[in-house]
This record gives structure tokens, sequence and C-alpha cells, in this order.
């Protein structure tokens, strides 16, 4: 039985806790929030929790085994370090720190500490992507030719952070899951229109050795919601729209095979179309089996697929997105 | 009555025959193509109209005023050239040219000779182009954010352009028609997948000195169809689906206002979400009317909305994302 | 302050509890299940609450006004009267009887004790359903041509009730809303396929003295969920999908107009087709609507909308529908 | 070569001609049409072809050798009877004739004289159709539940018949085509809302002995245009969407299996929900293979799947929604 404390009961903190309160292998013991309406909420939806208001009193108790950081990214660094520093493994909000300099630093403290470190890309553990990344590793859509993503909405400005470190971690964590290729350089757009020097409209092209290429669109200010990526492959290609209740997924049999001869008129091409295929997913909650799996990992010395260096390798790119917006959209190498 | 000249008789050809040859203002003397295949599917479906082999005889032809050229890109130039220096008027099919020195030549040599040219930029001529230039000509709109525009399919495969030249020319005339403001500066990003050293993939950005910016995603290598642009004002919200049959346009009154305030928790956002519009949008073929407005512009001497100029700036922006492609995705500034 | 008994726990229970629980001018006493898995999950969900197997102590209970009956439909007629003998205020699940004569025998019970009777028509306190009655009763659709529900989906099959029973009540109950005047006469065909003798597929047809006609399609066994409603009128058109998120109502500027000349060929029929208008519907849940309005009209004495009555009349066309059904889809004349 | 003569140049004999003149294997030698505005259009379209006022000549002419009747429904059995007479195989526009006598009569004498009756049941040669009767033929669905049709839109009403005569001919002719078993009884329901006495509004229920159930919706008075087929079988269910451009037809895995007990809480039900599966659907034009399979079973005396039983077939059940409307939607019997 792993003992759990919760640092954050905002947005998302109630849904961690619901999700490790119904584990039988955990226990919360704790849950910590500064805002008083959010201690409100603790106390009401868990009577028999213990509420506090500083994050210390979690990470100092010698009963809690794990900790939750469930808080804004800028804080994710110090909280989560001074878990480790207190011997606790830790579970942390996506995107993982606001820094390479910070993911790298905890990532050595866990190891020194023999601690886990478990970044929350929830994601991994929709049926959608498991089903996804079942295509790709069974080789069902062949050499990839493209990535492309789009995840736009109105809404919800973040006030410190833009739009690419509130959207795109998702489609990062998910891009890392999926691909052993790892991208070689990135160029970030955008734009911003409220005058808060932060992004609200963005675009990120990531450019990968084997020629394949890598784009996510992220806009806070669409009228409708999309959720969009198309995958194309040299055998298969696959349509993911996550707003699709039952039939998220298309796999389309469908490609083409070029031809090229000398001289001007002499492109030969054919087109193949043919079926199609929604593969049954299943719909379960994410964050139950991430919880379940977070348990299962500190109790078997497991190693998490998303662990820390997964959480280094988003915020890598989600920094160099900086860097390129800070100096006209020039290409970072990441090296 | 103005007599015609029909330069071209592949994919797009027949459509503009079709729709002079159905005009009471004007009439086709002659139609012409290389190919032996094209020639005998004119004479099939134009019996009373000469067919030849070779576009001088069209150029030389006395009689004829103004020559359609809907030739492959790379020969827009040198036909169009010959043809104002034979004294006609000329209709020539998007891009303008394959360069920014040819279209600035054919602009040049058509004013000395007081000829028309027009591009055949036929989404201006849509019921939805129109639709959407009426809200933002009447401010519906109010200051816009972005635009941005999905264009993707699988193939056509061109063998003399990549991708962006195929496509893109559609959006980059329709934002040169719905706005004022010209771009300041481009990034394009893009990638290549069979040797071709022609972009399959592509997305370019347009920077704008307000603060508006354009995105246009292009792909040839997609399962499914898109033909989607989406324009964020701060009054309304557009979303146009040129797939709909009879709702292709939408417009949103949705929004947010940001109030920023000193400290970290601050921020202030209000989101507003009213009621939807669907404009009827008249269901009309552009071509037809573009043809008419050709022939008005020469019988009464009009300067076409999609005049040589129009062209050129849709070249201009073409040309520089060769150059930012060429050189790792530069940010290429547009004088 | 209203005490509540909520007796049944099973699969609407939870919501009804839940609902009243969240209201500042009730409290809820007691729930009753006589399903030990039902009673485990009611005390794991409130653990304040007394949770019993037995319904006469709610019925008996002298510190409960109202009882929620939320059990299936064949006991609601002797759980009802029994509460309403015991001087209960009842809301009822729908359909409010299995018989009309036990609806007219509640009703009369209610009236002689002047205790109030809500059935839970929830669709009533919908966004949407609001919505499509301002329309009707602001005349924007006209004099209404037809009414045309379906409302398909695989499963759930009910033990006891036919597909008409389990699916079309929400749709009468909204008819019975929206439409002053009461149909008479209805056709009911349909078929059955697992041998139990209650429909599986069914249709409805209901006609009313102004030429209006309704139709259900209701059915437990299409692979794809459809709630889809079309109604026609002579000034506009609305088509309501209810399980679009944003989008559920779209009121369409259409309509036909008719000139019969004498002779064959004389038909004079011009279509009218403009703009389309989808007004923004709230995000509320109508059953915390509901629970609130049953609060109320027991505090202050009024009538609601969806009392005995209503759900009289609801049972009245179920009950011609099971007539017609068993007379090979015979016409039944509604007095 | 088989000589063809075309009777009615209204909305549908335009496309009879192109596909009959695309043929190589038929000639047509004479159109012919009673409107002025029809012949000048027919000459326009066709140079080549003698236009006349009175169908006589074409079924005089002692060249022609098939007669295509596209002409409305209630000339049908005139235009046909003589045509065969004078020894001319027919091609006969839906629904055949107007009366089941009428289609009978018209039988026996094409039997007599040896010639061919062929019934444009057009749905008949698209691939969509071909695909599902593929799926039936091969057991892909299993024993049919039910076959579920809504096919509605705004328009275009018709002078001399209601909407079930202009609607239901293509599902009835669909149905004939997919089943073998035949209908035992039908019930029809609707309404009408211009003083014409003819339905613009209308449901029809077909039962078969099998217990599978049929029904049909058409509606003239609907603000979207809707041709949605549901077909529920005990192994798959398939859903037909007409108005898709790609994907028409999609099969669902889907089923359920119900296991009845003795007492009131013993159904036991289990649902099934796998994978879908879209095939490709070639896009042809049907009424070219129609028109081509017309020629074939002349030249080679084939019996068409659209022969005049076929025909006959649809109207039976045409005309007994006449005597179910006329008494009361009373069921009727089809022997």
């Amino acid at each position: 039985m792993i003992k759990i404390g919760i640092i954050g009961y905002g947005y998302w903190g109630p849904n961690v806790t619901r999700n490790f309160n119904s584990l039988k292998t955990a226990k919360i013991l704790m849950i910590c929030d500064m805002n008083p309406d959010a201690r409100k909420r603790a106390e009401m939806a868990c009577p028999d929790i213990k509420i506090v208001s500083d994050y210390n009193e979690v990470i100092n108790s010698p009963d809690i085994d794990a900790v939750a950081v469930v808080t804004p990214v800028f804080t994710h660094y110090e909280i989560a370090k001074e878990a480790l520093l207190s011997g606790k493994h830790i579970f942390v909000e996506k995107p993982f720190t606001s820094k390479v300099s910070e993911a790298e630093e905890l990532i050595n403290l866990a190891d020194k500490k023999n601690l886990k470190i478990m970044v929350d890309h929830t994601f991994l553990f929709t049926s959608a992507v498991r089903k996804i990344k079942e295509c790709i590793d069974n080789d069902v859509l062949g050499r990839i030719y493209y990535y492309d993503s789009t995840r736009v909405n109105l809404g919800l400005f973040q006030h410190d952070i833009n739009v690419i470190w509130d959207l795109a971690p998702h489609d990062l964590a998910i891009l890392d899951y999926l691909f052993q290729e790892k991208p070689a350089a990135l160029i970030a757009t955008g734009a911003e229109h409220f005058g808060r020097n932060l992004e609200d409209v963005a675009y990120i092209t990531l450019y990968f050795e084997s020629n394949m290429i890598a784009h996510f669109n992220v806009n806070w200010l669409t009228p409708v919601k999309v959720r969009m990526t198309l995958i194309g492959g040299d055998k298969k290609m696959l349509v993911w729209n996550d707003l699709e209740v039952d039939e998220k997924i298309k796999i389309y049999d469908k490609g083409v095979e070029i031809t090229t001869k000398e001289g001007v008129y002499s492109l030969l091409t054919k087109y193949r179309s043919g079926d199609c295929w929604i593969p049954k997913i299943d719909q379960i909650e994410a964050l139950s089996s991430e919880t379940e799996y977070f348990i299962d990992c500190i109790l078997n010395n497991k190693t998490p697929i998303n662990d820390g260096y997964a959480g280094l390798r988003v915020v890598k790119i989600l920094e160099a997105t900086n860097e390129s917006l800070k100096n006209k959209s020039r290409l970072i190498e990441l090296k």
C-alpha cells in the first residue's frame, strides 16, 4: 500500500485524487492547496483526508511515500526537488518543468535516491494512443511520411505560459511515445494578441533525420474545438479524431507510388485507395490506468514509460520553441 | 464580341473552354494543345472550333482578341509574353508565373500595350469567398487575429512544382483579396518523400505588421480531403468548410476578453459564446462569373481585381517560400 | 427545507439523489433499494444518509415530506399510491405508470390529499427543449407540418417493457410540452426478434386534427446512436440533433409555396432557402433544474408543468400503442 | 448495334440520352418531347439526332429497336403499350406504371412478343447497392432484423403523385433486389399540407413472414437532405449514408445476445461491439452500367434483374400504400 500526498487541488488535482483514491494499492493521506476555496472543495469531496495549506507538511510527512505535484508548471521544479530530497517518489503534472536544466537536475536527484519520477503524460494511457502505437510497432503504417496534429479551441488562456506550453505537451509526449526516432531540429512560429508577450496562436514544425516531418497547430482563439491528428505512412494512413465518441481512429488503405523518369512530362503516379478500417477503441479512463501504473512501478521497481527522461525530452522541445520564437522563428537544432 | 483562343486543353482547359463558350459576349475561335489525345477530346467536345497543335497559330491569328493560357506554370511566361507582344489580352492560369521577374515583365508589357491581364484566381469568384469578403469589409469579424487554412488530400502530384505551388496559390490569392494589409515576412517548412526534391508536405506562416498571422497547411499525402479555413477576429470568428454542400460558412459570436493585472494569479479572462449564423451561399459556378468578368474588363476597360499585380503578389510569396525552404526554413522578409 | 426519501438506487437513482442532495431547499433522509449491491453503492456515495431495503420504511417515516420513485415502471403505481396515502408528495420516474387507470387513480388521490405529483420528464428541463418551446410559442416556425423524431441505439434492452415504453416517453413528453394540440389518433408498427413478445424496433405515427403529423422511430438494434428531431413549419424549419455538443439546434429559413392551377402541368412551386441560425444553448444539467423546481412547487404550492396529468397523457399514448400493436397495427382513436 | 428512341427530355431524359449515346453498342435515332423548350435543349445537346414532338413518330419508326420512356408516370402505360405493340423493347422510368393491372398487361404483352422490359431502377447499378447485395448474399449480416430508410429533403413537389410515389420507388426497388423474401403486409401513414390531396410526408412499414421489418420515411418538407439506410442483422449491422462522398457504407461488428430466464430481474443481455469496416466503393455512374446492361440483355436475350416483374412488385407495394392511406392507415395484406 503506497501512501500518497496530493499537492495542488485546482482543475486537474481532483481527477488525480479521485483516481488514486479508487486504487486498492494506494491511499491518499494528505491534500494540499494554498487556495482556501480549493481546500473547501477538497474537504467536501474527501471528508476522511487531511487537508493542508502548506505543501511542506506533505513533503515532510514521514508516512507519505509518493507525492503528486499538480500545480502550475513554474512551481514544479521546487516542489518536486524538495519532495525527492525528502525521499518521496513523484508524479508530476505535464509539462515536467519550465527548463531543461531543472528536469535534468530532478532526474539526477531521483537516480541518486533511487526514487521514481512519473510525468503525467495522460494521453499515453488512452486506448486511442495505445492502438496507434500498436499500428506503428506492427508496421501497419509502414515508413512514416508525416505526423500532423491540430489541437485548437477557445481558451483556456493560461496566465504564466503560452499556448505551446499549454497544449503542445500532449502531442509532443504522444509523438515521443510513438516513435523511436527523436527530432533533429525545429521551427516555431506564432503570434500574440493581448499584450501579454505569450503566444495564443502557434505552429511548430519538427524535422527528423529520416525525413519524417511533424507539425503541431495549437490555438486558443478558435470558435470550434478540433483534436485531429493525421499520420501518413507508405503502407497505410491514419486519422485520429479524438472528439469522436466511438470512431476515434480510422486506418485507410491509401497511398501513392511515384516513378520518375527523365523529362518533364514523365511523372508516373499510381494512387491506391482501398478499404478503411475503424478499430474498436475501449472507453477507459486513462488517468485510472496511469495512476495504477505509477503505484505498480514503485512497488515492482519498474521504469515508467513516462519517466523523467520522457518528461525531459518534451521540455527540451518546448524550450527550443521559446528560442525559435525569440529569434524570428530561427531553426533550432536539437542535439 | 471578344474572340478567344485557348492554349492548353488538359485538366482545367475544358472548363475554361466551356465557360467562355457559354458567354454571349465571347466566341472561341481556336483551341491548341500539343498532346494529340487532348486535341481529340477537344474535337469531340467542340466540333465547330478549330483545333491546332502549335500555339503560335493562336497567338498569330489576327482574328483573336484574347488568349487563355491554361498550360503548366513553367510555360506561362513565354506563351503570355508572345501573346501580349502579339496584342492579345491574356487570361492566365494560376500561379501567374514561375518567377517574380517574369510577372513584372509581363505586367510592364501589358501596361505599355494597354492590354488586360487576368490571373485565374477562381476562388475570388465563389459565393463563399464573396461572403467572407463582405464580412471583413463590413467589420463583422473586427480586428483579425489569424487566418488558418488547411488544404490537404491524396495527390495529385505535379511533375514540375511542389505542393506549395500547386495548392497554396488558391489560399494566397484569397488572402490577398480579403485583406488590404500585405504580409511582412514568411517562413516555410516542409518535406519530400519521393526523391524528387519537391515538397509533398509543407507549411507556411505569414507574419503581418498588424500582428495578424496567416498559416497554410498543404499536403498531397493525406487519406482524407480537408478544405478548412478558420478566421479569428475580436468581434466574431468564421469557419469556412468548402467541402460542405450547403453550409460552407459559419460565423460564430465567440471571443475572449483578457484583463491582465500584476501578479501571477491575476489573469482575468472572459469568454463570450453566443449564437452562430450560417449565411445562405448561392450555388454558382465561379469560373462562369470570372470569364464573363474578363470579357467585361476588356470591353469596358476595367482593371480586374485579379490583374497581373494580384498574380505578382502571389508569385512573390511563392518565390519566398522557395527561398525559405532552401535556407533551412529561414525567415524571409517581404518588402 | 423539504425532506426526501429515495426509492430505487439502480441506474437513474444515483443521479436523482445527487441532484436533490445539492439543493439548499431539500435534504435526503433515506435511500431504499432491495438490491444489496445497490445499497452498498449508496452507502459509499452517501455515508451520511440512512440506507434501507424495505420501501415501507421510507413511506412510513413521519419526517419525510416527499418520495422519489425511481424503480421499474411496473412498480410505480403501488409505491406511489402508498406514498400518497401516507401523505407524501411524489416525484416519479417516467413513464408515470403502466396503465391509464393507474395514473388516473394516483391523480385523484393526490388531488384529494392536496399533494404534488411530478413525473420525471427530464427533457423538458433541457436548454434545447426550452429553446424549441420558445420558438414555437413565439411563432418562429409558423404552422407546424410535422414532428419527426428518431431515437435509436444498441440496447439497453429492458426486461419488462418494449422499446416504445423505454424510449418513446422522452419524445412523447416533449411533444406534449411543446404543443397545445393533443393527438387524435395513432398507429404503431413494430417487430421483435428475441422471442420475448416485446418489440425491439417500433414506429409510431400520431395524427392531429390540425393536420400536423408526428412520427417516432425507436430501435434497440442500431449500430449507431441517433437522436434527431425534425420539425417543419410553414415559416421556418428546425433540426435538433441532441448528440451535438454545441450546435444542437439549427433553425432554417426554408420553405415552399405551392399554387395549384387547373391542368396537369400547372403546379407552381416556389422554394425558399435562406440563412440558418444556430442559437446558443446553455450547458446545464436538466435534472438539477427539475429537482429544484419540484421543491419549489411543493413550497409555493405550484402545479408542475410535468404533473400527473402530463404523465397521464403520455401513458395514454403508450397504452394506445399496445392496443394498436396487438390489433395488426390498427388505428386507435385517442379521445 | 441497337437503335434507340428517347421519349421524354425533361429532368432525367438528358441523362438517359447521354448514357445511351456513349455506348458503342447503341445509337439514338430520335428524341421526342412535346415541350418546345425541351426540344430546343435536345437540339443543342445532340445536333446529329432527329428531334420530334409526337411520340408516335418514335414508336412507328421501323429503324428503332428499343424505346426509352422517360415521361411522367401516368403516361407510362399508354406509351409503353404502343411501343411494345409496335415491336420495340422498352426501358421505362420508375415507377413502372400507375397501376398493378397496367404493369401486368405490359408484362404479358412483352412476353407474347418476346420483347424486353427494363424498369429504370437506377440504384441497383450503384456500387453501394452492389456492395450491400454482396454482404447479404455472403451472409455477412446474418439474419436480418430490419431495414430502415430515410429519404427526405425540400421538394421537389410533383404535380401528379404523392411523396411515396416520388421517393419510395428507389428504396422499394433496392429492397426487392436485396432480399428474396417479399413483404406480407404493409401500413402507410402520412399527411398533406397544401390542399392537393397528395401526401408530402409519409411513412411505410412493411411486415415480412420471417419477422424482418422494413420502414421508409419519405418527406418533401425537410430543411436538410437525408439519405440514410440502416440494416440490422444478427451477425453485423450496416449503415449506408448515400450523401457521403467516399465512405458511403459502414459495416459494424455489433450485436446483442439475449438469454431470458424466468422471473422479472433475469434478463441476461450481452452486447457485442467490435471493429467497423468501410469497404471501398467505386465511383461509377450507375446509369452508364444500366444502359449498357439493357443493350446486353437485348443482344444476348437475357432477363434483366430489373425486368417488368421487378417493376410490378414495386408498383404492387405503391398501390397498397394508396389503399392503406385511403382507409385510415389500415393494414393491407400483400398476397
